[in-house]
């Protein structure tokens, strides 16, 4: 048996039999490969972004270098707050929102987005994409989740806590849900206009899940991210949802409604098929910092990782995104090393 | 039966009955306070550390304030690393060192630290604190656990990821292993000093263990605070473990050799009880945000993690410590809740 890289990776969000684990990492087009921050040092972050031609440059470039089975779209999980006008500004330490959620005025804002027009450029980088990728790879589309979204908007940035957002949940759980359901609608929209425009998979990305108690995803972040994936169920593509904090919220997580749950590693993925069954498929969970090891090292946590599932329904990936000091000839360690499984 | 502050907690600590839950709040005496801010313009904060009088003053603060049952002396996990010439500086961010870890020059200043004498100062505090501090309140003394304490050395401040460390010990696992134990010796050294400066309970604090991955917990973090607590084992003191990423690191962590578990809010505590037993007492782990939200919520809040416990074993406190926008309101309002409990 031998499979295309789209066939591999389809099958395996399906629980289907591989012929070897599909292979690719988040952030893989990323500040740590030399050639993006050529592109990087003449752009700034929303041109390259905004302009299908550039975002499609950034995401070709790991494809030259790793024999990866996936591409992912270049973009952001903060576009849909830079559409209502939240002035999303990319500096060390995070993004910063210059307009930072105030109340009730900006989700009547929110409501006014017209995804299909004000994120076209989304859809344009994906269709053009799809032209220049090789046939046989797999092409994710992505999102982020409404609660990591409301996070950054009502913090104004990056947060340790949370603390902004829990506090206006605690103080008016009203405003925190229309907020954050409002949200979700747009999720939805976008996710559905990258598929229109011809993303095999989609991805949602709950990247803040894990400042929250248990008790607070329950109640702020799974209903939400449910609304997500209630509006995209007729999408004839895997759905994927990323989560921060997985030993804290796996089984919920596992009943948002994806297909398959990509998780950090905070769990052992043995660990995690164990609390949620063998049907349900795994994506992740390779501590990144692993990839500054040595690559011997590297190779025997992969085939650690490929024993633990069994090899089967399970996307190799590291628990989050890639991060700048990463040397590319570990991230390469990394994917032969996948390869090297079949 | 009415019980004393230091019997109830004592008791609490043992798993022995109780009139009510104890409750004290980590970094109780802080920047949320305005009193401590007048104390902190006119001195620097190793200034506040190194002196018992100014020590015992901003230790004292949130017993003017709040019905708590314990002290916390107020010092800093950072007090070995300073002792060996890290050159620890406060900013804002967090703490850095203008000398991060270096290699094996490094690991012999950190054995040539004399504890007793370098760090005279947190026991001439606890001293100090004993003489001032009402008679019938418990004492805590501290210190920062191994793998937290080579994190701040090694990555030279606050990080997301320990990469620097990770990579360290994936390199180098004997030089990982030998810098780990050596701080062992000098925290058990400190923990020792300060019963015997009459601290009532002591705390290790394993601040970043949430960090690593459950495999890097067993073979980086465990291993050390073992040794931490082995070295203290006779002192006859309730010895207290507090860790970040309980939800990853729990069942690990209770093999520690402490008498007590300090965890986060990463998991709930009936959760951690049914997964540790009931012989194991707890202390934790309401979210320091709730103290943001209004008063009847922090009171709910607080009866129902006594529901969770059953009110044995339990000793009511944060999941972290308090930050500097909490309002000192919303403390009372937490304190007065665990104290309604009798």
């Amino acid at each position: 048996m031998s499979m295309s890289s789209r066939e591999r990776l389809l099958a395996a969000c399906r629980n289907q039999p591989v012929d070897r684990p599909p292979v690719w990492l988040m952030r893989q087009a990323g500040r740590y490969l030399p050639e993006y921050r050529e592109v990087r040092a003449k752009h700034s972050f929303w041109e390259m972004v905004r302009t299908p031609e550039l975002a499609v440059e950034v995401t070709l470039q790991p494809l030259r270098r790793y024999a990866v089975d996936a591409a992912i779209v270049f973009s952001d999980i903060l576009v849909v707050p830079e559409a209502m006008g939240a002035g999303v500004v990319y500096g060390k330490g995070g993004p910063t929102m210059t307009r930072p959620f105030e109340g009730e005025d900006d989700i009547a804002r929110l409501a006014d987005v017209d995804v299909a027009h004000s994120l076209s450029y989304v859809g344009g980088a994906v269709r053009l994409l799809s032209e220049h990728i090789h046939p046989e790879l797999a092409l994710y589309g992505f999102a982020g989740a409404p609660l990591t979204l409301a996070a950054y908007m009502v913090e104004g940035g990056p947060s340790k806590d949370l603390r902004n957002l829990k506090a206006l949940a605690y103080r008016d759980p009203d405003m925190a849900r229309r907020l954050l359901f409002g949200l979700a609608d747009k999720v939805a929209d976008l996710l559905r206009l990258q598929v229109e425009a011809g993303a095999d998979v989609i991805q949602v990305f709950d990247s803040w899940a894990g400042l929250l108690t248990p008790d607070d995803y329950s109640a702020l972040a799974l209903p939400a991210v449910r609304r997500v994936f209630a509006r995209v169920a007729d999408l004839p593509v895997p759905k994927v949802l990323y989560l921060r904090g997985a030993a804290s919220h796996l089984t919920k997580a596992a009943t948002a409604g994806a297909d398959v749950l990509s998780i950090d590693q905070s769990i052992r993925l043995d660990h995690a098929r164990a609390l949620l069954g063998p049907e349900v498929p795994l994506q992740g969970n390779m501590d990144a910092a692993e990839l500054l090891g040595p690559h011997d090292r590297i190779r025997c946590q992969v085939q650690d990782q490929a024993a633990q599932t069994g090899g089967r329904g399970w996307i190799a990936n590291l628990g989050q995104g890639l991060v700048p000091d990463i040397p590319p000839d570990g991230v390469k360690a990394y994917v032969d090393a996948v390869v090297e499984l079949g």
